[in-house]
């Protein structure tokens, strides 16, 4: 056990050197930096790192009509979703001699971290891009790692085209995440970078933390389903499995109060396995990760969920809206036995990028909130500040700092 | 430079060491480590981590009558403006055999960090607890380092008590991060950790991010006046000096568009600070980091103060809510000549919890927003989810993944 984790913090360590190392060689040698990073872990030698406006519109019209349609129900139903999250400015000045406020505003410039190669989602472009835009960010980045021809992955540059990415540039890795805190002759630097990375691109994003925002640090995927008689085993069989082919690590959890559903389900998830593309990892993930608790009552399973905090809950029960006011922690909850949560990674209208690993007890899912900032502001008529003048002066006097107390005696002075 | 640089990294790598095992101690030995690391740092030996009620309402009852009043008008002021910042879950039904929303829910449990000694600012503490309450947070925990006797300061206590902090415990420094980030026998773990704190406080939260919630981690305080030949120099250089008070690290800055007022305001420094407790720390803030800077016009004086993106900027010019609209980085906005910071420090009611040093371009005021997390929820008829089957099936064989189309594709064969 010793020797094993001290072997981890080794290769941490040597990690973070790397990632510090990179970071630091963008911050001091700009767009220099970035191509010679780019050669060495991309195997590409760029001219422009920059993708131009018609690779994105060739990319859009060579795409298969069948995805276009796609890609528009769920831009269209993203957008819906999240402008209803849009908040306004407010303003209060019910009492004599006093306005305050808060000032809610977008932020100005967004970096967007895509995966390039296999692992390209579009469906992700879509959950990260949308609603920056929806809050009124005015200049989206994106940012994704070319091929070894230099070429981004085209169904990701159609989803951006059509979600209104305003600049592509072709960077990855630790390089893409310096160029977006620090900014370089050709990228300039953003206010906050989102979207998932490995553990380098992950790193990355903390080190830069302070200099940018960004958005929590996503792990392994989770599902939990409850499921009473009455649901039906193929699809909750179908919803475990398409948690678990995401990857080895994803857990998918059923909590039934049915003892023949479960045994069912295991039965059906056999079968099911054996038709899909991605058996392996299914197989890997089911058996680490994967688990079928038995409980008494709804109440119970309530209870294990709201523990577990699962990133998606699925209740395939009778009546499931009753039980939604009892889920204290879960990212997205699907409700019924037709509301897989496949629906809501690609479809639906809420985001799909959700806290996962029980950190929803604490964590949100990404929106709008997440593209803004606010401020306050203060007003008081000279009335307003002598009628309780002398209670600051009094406070500050406890804290100690006269300065503070002075700054309102000068006034009352006056 | 380089061994400086060296010097650094060895300093921060032993304080990071030091935090990893105060933390992990506390996570294997509960109180037990509690009690120890209080002794070895605070030099007491507690018999009971817990501050008792009657401790807390015998300071109340002891507390100068005009602390209490002062104590009074803020909380009050603090809740009314925090409560605006309440928002409502929602429901979206307005399509046939679709239901979308957003549920709000305040966190369970929050620790507030508040610090110990000559540095205990009771308004830090209204600031961070009040904000929990409004959301609904169900159980406030404060932790703070006792003295030599083993007692608290009794402003805090006495400001505690009246904001409604439910449990306070006496222990303070990374042993209490890690007690409210991974609980004890005697304390219970929280959601989330807000409230100031010295380097190894701020490095130990950072080092729990993760296993609960952190708020932003505060730099060292700034103020920007902008002033125009209206401004009044005894206030502006009041207000420069009170910012400056807090900490050498501190920042004023004064930008006008009057030379004349710049003159005058150099003049009226050195006579005030004279008068200060403070001055020491008020002359080394002034020299290494205040500053005047004249500029031309208002749009200039905006365009500086847009780019510095203050904690505090204070308008005290003509028609100052002309201007307000043209702040876009900012935490807080005082406007006029009685609206002075102090005012917003103690008594107006938007938090003084603020983003420092730039990050006003991304980050924003403690409140609400901090103590209440989402989730969203999907219900689909099956009517509703036939008639985007295809189009999710489409998409998933794009990202190639067939499991999360088979999830469709059993409910469309049912």
């Amino acid at each position: 056990m010793n020797s094993l984790k001290k072997r981890d913090n080794e290769v941490q360590e040597h990690v973070l050197q790397d990632v510090d190392k990179i970071l630091m060689d963008v911050k001091n040698k700009g767009d220099a930096a970035l191509l010679e990073y780019t050669y060495k872990f991309d195997r590409v030698l760029l001219n422009d790192l920059k993708v131009p406006r018609e690779e994105m519109e060739r990319a859009y019209e060579k795409a298969d009509k069948s995805y276009i349609d796609a890609l528009k129900i769920s831009i269209e139903n993203i957008k819906d979703f999240h402008q209803k999250q849009l908040r306004n400015s407010w303003i209060d000045n019910g009492k004599t001699g006093i306005i305050l406020g808060q000032q809610i505003r977008p932020l100005k410039r967004v970096g967007v971290y895509v995966p390039g190669g296999k692992a390209a989602y579009p469906s992700s472009v879509l959950m990260n891009v949308i609603p920056a835009k929806v809050a009124g960010v005015e200049e989206v980045i994106m940012v994704t790692p070319p091929d070894r021809d230099g070429e981004v992955n085209e169904a990701v540059l159609v989803a951006a085209y059509m979600a209104g990415v305003d600049h592509i540039y072709k960077i990855g890795g630790v390089q893409a995440v310096g160029a977006l805190a620090y900014g370089t002759e050709s990228i300039e630097k953003v206010d906050k970078i989102v979207g998932p990375g490995n553990i380098y691109v992950a790193l990355a994003k903390k080190q830069v933390f302070g200099d940018v925002d960004i958005d929590m640090i996503a792990g392994p995927s989770e599902i939990l389903v409850i499921g009473d008689e009455s649901a039906n085993e193929k699809f909750v069989s179908a919803d475990l499995i398409s948690q678990a082919e995401h990857d080895e690590l994803a857990s998918s959890i059923l909590v039934t109060t049915s003892d023949e559903l479960a045994k069912k389900v295991q039965v059906e998830l056999k079968r099911q396995i054996e038709e899909r593309n991605r058996k392996e990892i299914i197989e890997k993930s089911l058996n680490d990760y994967g688990v079928i608790i038995v409980v008494e009552n709804m109440e119970k399973a309530i209870e294990v969920a709201n523990k577990i905090g699962p990133e998606h809950l699925e209740l395939m029960v009778k009546d499931p809206f009753v039980y939604l006011g009892q889920i204290k922690n879960a990212g997205s909850v699907f409700l019924g036995a037709y509301s897989p949560e496949p629906l809501g990674d690609y479809m639906a209208g809420p985001n799909h990028v959700l806290p996962t690993n029980g950190t929803a007890r604490f964590f949100s899912p990404l929106g709008v909130d997440d593209f803004i900032k606010k401020s306050s502001y203060i007003y008081y008529s000279k009335e307003a500040l002598e009628s309780i003048g002398e209670n600051i002066i009094n406070f500050a006097n406890v804290e100690g700092l006269d300065g503070h107390g002075n700054s309102i005696k000068v006034r009352l002075e006056e």
